[in-house]
């Protein structure tokens, strides 16, 4: 087989915005042999169920509170699938903030749900219950999918108050938020649906994958019979469904992924430890946002306007250093999304441009980072 | 770690109607190091594409015909979009076989489409173009997605006819059909997109995953771009999608497992051969149908009526072996499909309960299959 150079690689001195690093085979091959004993690959088998449990535990519960998916976009739908059902043609609507990464979107669509965009406050970056409940589209709406921008904890109790006050189910896209929920397990495990993107840009990965983690035990049952084609006690499809089920193999990156999770906390604290280390040091730390209060993948640079953004992306072309709009412009921006109903949306359409991802991985180099802040610096001071 | 018994252990002498067996941890190995190399882990890898250029040649292509997926559900919801498109509100029908999978019906409902059930053949166990070209839906149809049950292999020709002559977009169905595709490729791989399942239950297996297998250069490219959110030249999504992208992982378990498709293609053909001599001996060999005609991970028995079934279901328990019935009884049948529209159905509901599936896997003892169809024959003359 003649390797193809990954993408990342391209160039040597080239910096990518993010590059991935799961289990090695070694760490693989005992969970590996046990899918051997069990000849058993997909369908909810022993080392799905163990991930299962190790993340209930880690997420602070005693009981099982996790449901594993194939990606955070069937456990978005398994989610919503669980709780709100398809859309019906008396609450097509969903109330999706558009400052989120394209699956949010399309897993409320997948459910026949239509879209319709709503804006984000300035401090938290997500859409705020509050000003939801009394929203002008409320009667037609049939869910909501508020989203935990780049990781950061939104409110479970506000959005579970927001539902039981409007008896609209909503359903967190919670993507990044792995180490926010171990961080404040409260604040997430609860009354509301939390779907978590396990794919291979997030610190913990089974390469793809994702999980809902919910205190609702009826509601989690229902998310397994979701994901695999709404059988439950049999194969007699009593819900709406899809195939959205984890295989063993996946599993078994999970487990490993578990094993040295400690490791990988420390090496990701370094990497944003420098970040504040040098973005304080070149006086430019109130414009640096990065682990704890987002996850660990992302360092994020807000740029003052336009011409700085412009000016940042020079600078750091001429070191050959990737950047990125995680969430593009907003969704109402993507040429799939651009006829989409929306109200006005002047914080996403100010923020998001703005907002640019840094490199952020664990094993960049300290002399990297302070090479990067310093020509982000030079951008900003200029 | 605990091992949960895998469930067709329970009980010593059970005999599963199935029984997985996906390349060993060893044959992984060389893969997975390449992956740890590459540090890249999905987003069309290194491994996928090798695995999707191994197939295009197993198939007969010299140049790229497959594009994998997660799953085989996720082939054919690829092969929607990059066809048919979401449903309109003008064509928002989806003719479907009530014969077969749920999978088949649930695709084209998340991709926007209503199912409508029609009937099929006696013969083929399928639907038939040349009576659906005049079906009273045809004008609010949007999409067709005929099936190739248990892998038998539906006319290319014939669909392609009817998708010209009625401009309505067909996608096969062809979760079984992989080893039907090697064995007669210009059969399938042509103007109309084949969606093949790769789930842990089919001969060839990547644990989960499947594959589009089209002719049209510029529709797999759309496939591409559909499995990955509507991502096309950049990260901007420009048509429907999902994510529907094979992991490396599962790429690894494919390549692993065409390096031994031989090995595999001979343990089960003994296997289909066992079955076939056996029930010539017992003089029931008109009743069984196996591989070659069908899939190799099927024998299926034809019961004469619904009496015969259930004596044929009582001596199999007796010896505790497993039968199933793969497609229950019909879509209509099926709980969560109960209310969607149809034809009259009489054949599916005539063949749906008697076509039972007997144990059928590689390692099947050839003393087993004896005691099955012995007892299966003393049903038959009783």
């Amino acid at each position: 087989m003649k390797a193809d150079q990954p993408r990342w690689a391209v160039g040597k001195r080239r910096i990518p915005v993010y590059r991935s690093k799961l289990p090695s085979a070694e760490r693989l091959l005992p969970y590996l042999k046990l899918i051997d004993r069990n000849r058993w690959y997909t369908n909810r088998g022993e080392l799905v169920l163990e991930l299962e449990r190790r993340l209930s535990q880690l997420f602070g519960s005693r009981g099982d509170i996790v449901v594993t998916a194939s990606s955070g976009t069937s456990a978005i739908e398994g989610a919503i699938l669980a709780s709100a059902g398809r859309a019906t043609p008396e609450r097509p609507i969903a109330l999706i903030p558009a400052y989120t990464f394209v699956a949010t979107a399309i897993a409320a669509e997948r459910c026949g749900f239509v879209p319709h965009f709503v804006d984000i406050d300035v401090k938290g970056w997500m859409a705020a219950p509050e000003r939801l409940v009394d929203h002008r589209m409320l009667s037609r709406t049939g869910l909501v999918v508020p989203v935990a921008p780049y990781g950061r904890p939104p409110p479970q109790a506000a959005w579970r108050d927001f539902m039981h006050r409007t008896g609209i189910p909503v359903v967190i896209d919670g993507a990044a938020a792995f180490e926010a929920v171990i961080a404040d397990p409260a604040r997430f495990t609860g009354a509301v649906p939390l779907a978590l993107s396990f794919q291979a840009t997030k610190p913990f990965s089974t390469g793809e994958g994702g999980a809902v983690v919910w205190s609702d035990a009826d509601g989690l049952a229902r998310v397994v019979g979701c994901l695999n084609f709404g059988f439950r006690r049999s194969r007699d499809s009593e819900s709406p469904g899809t195939n959205g089920k984890m295989s063993e193999y996946h599993a078994a990156v999970g487990l490993a992924a578990l094993d040295e999770w400690a490791t990988k906390v420390a090496a990701n604290r370094t990497v944003s430890g420098a970040y504040r280390k040098a973005s304080a040091a070149h006086g430019i730390g109130d414009r640096i946002t990065s682990a704890p209060d987002i996850a660990s993948n992302y360092v994020l640079l807000m740029a003052a306007d336009a011409a700085q953004v412009a000016d940042v992306i020079r600078q750091l072309s001429a070191e050959d250093i990737e950047y990125r709009l995680w969430y593009g412009l907003g969704l109402h921006k993507q040429t799939y999304f651009s006829a989409a109903a929306a109200d006005p949306l002047p914080v996403t359409d100010d923020l998001a441009p703005r907002l640019v991802a840094l490199p952020a991985f664990e094993d960049l180099a300290g002399e990297v980072i302070e090479r990067i802040v310093g020509r982000v610096a030079r951008s900003l001071v200029a």
